[in-house]
């Protein structure tokens, strides 16, 4: 169950509202590496996780990036006071409108002051929320190493915004939001590491011949290699050739009996015709025909 | 450039067609973790990239992504044979027709049969693909942390799906695309750790009192703690408070001049009515504000 | 700031696994009426609130529909269990699994299952979440009516949920779940009577000629009247007629000066031709055009 | 069926083109609020209704919404005229193209001109229209109420596109456009209040000792309280706890026979391993391995 | 403006409710070729369209095809009799209920009734109609080529559902849609013949040496040629190479100055590094980078 | 199989950087009628195609689609160069950051360099690209008009692409893409004629008397007829009725035995309630129902 607590979890201070940078700020409310995705992932892998020790971390940190989603919205809402008001009424002259609306960053915050007044789930620009950003598989290591990932582009774009303002109250709790997705990063891989062996993930093994393969299939003059594919592990090939299982590299079907039947049947048969007086091509569409076939 | 090769990279032996199975392979297809995905994804990165090594890995691996997505959209291809023609025929009896298509596995099968008549670009459940489902963010470490993770959960995919068929020939084909994933995860793996030092990814560090903190946020009888919360590195708190900034946990705006100004006209002005006979809820709506009112 | 108790509002009792009644169960997890949808729709709009009282109420309510997408998800992973280990172990033979992971219930969850393991953000039919699905607009009356009608609608959901299964425990827990709609439904009521007038929401009238006019667009011979058409408020009108404001029907612009000096240009000019060889239709696709003339 | 007339509902003038007045105008052309959603809306529910009455209303009231949708793509129409000829032709110097097709509005219209040339179906900050914002239930007084919603957000909408122009003419159009849903909003409120009784909607009572409750779950120091929760029908409830029926707040399920059977299966047996050479991490990815384990 | 008829334009009788094919049905009510996109299609290219002999065209059809949309919309209603009730009493056992739902048919109807109770505005798989199926580009020629296709994919369609029923009620509604798509195609046809010349469309015409090309880039033994690439019109490639403009194939920028000025700057300067007390990977993230590093 | 060059197809020449013009050209990158739509266009249909010649045509033009989409993102990565980097460093005052990055373009591409980096999959207005915007059906002649359609519109972008540019580089790499989509149209067209007869597509035939006939039902002053509707060929129906077939013009069911009895059974029986104290609309929410009945 959970419980709301009408404070912050940080203190957030504006110094003046500006539309466009509320509207940037919309990337981490309902972007796709903003903070309600970090908390349905989490929250959704709590959820059918079956060890207590990482159903635990899930739902701590899930219930963090809730907290946080809470954050950056009531910075958004903040940066868009007045602006909320001046478009409900026309006070100023159409030109002014404008322009004190799109002053420093980008417009489609007009559209997210048109349709949802303040703090929609949508990106910076402009796209709703889906849940088709959150990747869970339903197997904790590759699920982790997913989260390690979502937290890593996360703090990426936490920096990219802390570039784009110098209001100092909104950079300082940028930077908190920032650091606790690092923490975050930490506290998965240390998950990741204490299941041992976590790769390959999964049961299945691979099969040995494939599996240390490196195909070359880029081509051309410039070949720079490197740990992943150079070293006695690798067996690197040059010139990759199609059916690499020794077949012929073809798709095929051997067709059961069954199927075989219905194929001769198409063939010797006539089609029971549902309709009352036919119209064909060579009729109907005889003008069109012609045309198209000399 | 890319150059094709009317061969395939891994023989594909269907034993007999089945539209359901079809329907389940697509997730490998067009569904989130399937092969366009991984193709686009590395594709888009290595276009941006500026590491000659690393843009060729990129290139060599997306490559070898889109004739997996050529193995599977043959497999899938095969397993429709008949079922496609028996649609468009109408050969049986309705409830034949049903049976046959419905037969071993999940039927959303006979919508793509309907609409797309073969192997549309949608998963498993009919979902159309979409990059939302690609999560590159333009820096080389985070971005080879989310391509280890795709590979870790397209492998948990091509698991499962050898585990719902009996075909052999599928089975092998699957097992091959599936050990792939293995060898690009490690080839991804070996690219992160080539790059020095690559935590925290981005060029801002976080901020030293908040990046070891651990937030017990989800509270209650069991606490299993692990590597993720506790030891030295680790600050546990017990039992997180708002305001961690020792601000009073609100957000706050401080009104530019400017605004000010708006707000006052606001309060003094009578809005010029653009409206020649103006209607309020008093008249207009009289019968249902009065229901509401009392 | 959110807290997280790790037991549920409400005790979670389910009697059998059965992944496809799971399924069933996800229209109110990730589907359009469900408690993600619900929670969202209350926090966005908690934000944005200036007014102390609902800005309380509606994040009251956000809390208590994430602990409903708790209790609702518990039931779904409950109802999956050992079903995501059947399609990770493969322990069945094909047509085995196929039965028992389809029985009761339709099979997108087999979709889930693949490529989710559970619990994921999806409707029942497989639809992933969206924020389209959030009406906000950022005006109190407005959207304490589009609450009051999300309510009504969550609640025929589980109605018709409740109706699908025998399981007592799920069904106890969704009647909960259904209440707990019905109470929320009436709080947001009171809280659209307690802002008078409400009616019509925002702050321009409309205009008094057209509004309480009532066009009868759909015509044939029945024409059943009602309270929303009859009566001394309403002016009926028969054979609606266009151009109701008496002008003629016809959609024109004045254009501007420049935009004549355009169109003149345009008229009188040569394109300076980018292209070193032009080719144009005569000559370059003379098969076709010939095909398609005459 | 429908029949169409040349003639609009109401006479279209625009004072001059305006690219990117046209851009917000698609909020209510192909946006959550906008008149295709409204047609949908009362035309899906049309089809389903079984009541002579509701359903004349509602097909009524579906033909008046795409009689506004005619208008309000009208309008963009006028106001993109020149514009379109403009991008076709680059006739201008590039940065006069660009300012003048930027001028005034925010700029998402240009990729309305680069790829539907005039009137897409799109919101004002691009994205597609979708079916996810129609949320018909099926259900008459829940619909009822949706429909309510509907009207009062998009007389919001039309308010606050009426503030952002100068232009009279189409000042003028938006006032009717928004007068009419004010109308067609009284209509539904008659109709809903004409079923009785409609609380709750459906079949299902909801359980009397949860249906009174306020659970006061967003806790601090303020607490501001009104109809909503207090009085004598409120049960308010000051420090919710979980489990409110008295269970454990976990859960459970009682796994059936057969369930065991298989989690006994799985521990005893040795996966029959479908691969010729098993690789495993061990092996494989040692390397890996080895660094991530110590 | 639009008037309605409350007589269909076509009579509709259904046999017996079936939801299964109630749901294969919706594929051409809320479907990618279906009866919406078709209306929205003709409908947005009339209202931007400036030959008044095609803008009249393109209103008849898409006033048409809405008549079309109520005709599919009636039959899917009518197949849902019955169902709807069953699913909101729960008048059945669990399991007979989901016997008669799911009778012939695919069972993502079950989720149509689950949350919209008849007639949504869903392809046959559950997917939500979205306007990013209407392909207009605001081009005579290019739009009537598009429409010409249109109607020859839903021409296909309606031929697929006439096959999956018995239903001779339905059969015969079905062939005539199908046949008014035939109509409507071959309409499009004369129109686009009608605009001479019309290829290439649009003001550009394309570079000669380039215009008569093939290349053969998809290569292995068999290479089977036909009109499409054989001829004296055909320049034929068979062994395509990269950079075909004789140059190096590579992308390149030449820095503007202002940009060579930013890099040199990023090289040389030290970052005024916002944080009070930086923490880099070095001390923060030792563990994991250990664990990385070697 | 794929095998890829390092080269470029066409050498991509790019003056300076410019963040703006990147964005528009997104709409051949990620956009509706981009690159990679076209190339999955084919490559699905080749995947599905029996005929060998047409398959291979499909397949070379997949091929040279990817090649395509490969020279776009190029272009767009050099226009990005600083873009990318100026972002990530903040290297600018916070209003000069904003010029730099909106100069010249719409500004949407900020939110691609956020979450970005540079070459998303995105259409010009930020829209994820989804596999909805391909429309293949799995029937050749109706598939190839599909593509000739499709190289149509892009044809069209890559005009208006070429129009609002004035950087002679990418000017002539455009120009060398829109060329190839004449080239493209024309094989497709030649493919669609060398398939005899190809009208109508399919296998079912019209109804003859619904076949030839114009239902003229956009009515109104001006009646401007073509050679889509006048003309032997064509019975011309001045004002349409209802109910074409001779029938009532309603949708009607003829209910099986066994729906009657469950009509019967409703209207009869007592539900079995579920509930332990049931609360109905009378007691619970009197206040409400009082407010909405007199």
């Amino acid at each position: 169950m959970f419980v709301h607590n009408k404070q912050l979890q940080y203190t957030v201070r504006v110094a003046t509202p500006n539309p466009g940078l509320a509207n940037l700020m919309l990337e981490q409310f309902g972007g796709a590496q903003g903070e309600l995705a970090a908390a349905m992932r989490y929250f959704t892998q709590g959820l059918a996780e079956d060890d207590a020790g990482r159903k635990d971390l899930l739902m701590d940190i899930a219930t963090e990036e809730l907290s946080h989603l809470e954050i950056i919205g009531s910075i958004i809402g903040m940066l868009n006071k007045g602006a909320k008001g001046q478009m409900a009424e026309g006070v100023e002259e159409e030109a002014d409108l404008y322009r004190s609306l799109t002053d420093n960053g980008n417009d489609s915050h007009i559209t997210s002051l048109l349709y949802g007044g303040g703090t929609p789930l949508i990106n910076s620009g402009g796209v709703p929320w889906t849940s088709a950003y959150i990747d869970t598989i339903g197997e904790p290591t590759a699920d982790l190493r997913s989260n390690i990932a979502a937290e890593a582009r996360a703090k990426i774009v936490y920096e990219r915004l802390i570039n784009v303002t110098d209001d100092p109250g909104i950079k300082d709790a940028l930077i908190f939001l920032m650091t606790r997705e690092i923490a975050h990063q930490k506290s998965f891989e240390k998950a990741l590491h204490s299941i041992q062996p976590n790769f390959p993930q999964g049961k299945l093994p691979g099969k040995a011949e494939y599996a240390n393969i490196y195909y070359d299939l880029s081509q051309g003059e410039e070949n720079i290699r490197g740990p992943w594919n150079e070293g006695a592990e690798w067996q690197f090939v040059d010139h990759p050739q199609p059916a690499v299982d020794g077949g012929d590299g073809r798709a095929t079907v051997q067709l059961a009996d069954r199927d075989f039947q219905v194929v001769q049947q198409m063939a010797s048969r006539t089609l029971s015709n549902p309709l009352s007086n036919p119209v064909t091509g060579a009729d109907l569409g005889s003008d069109i025909a012609n045309q198209q076939h000399h």
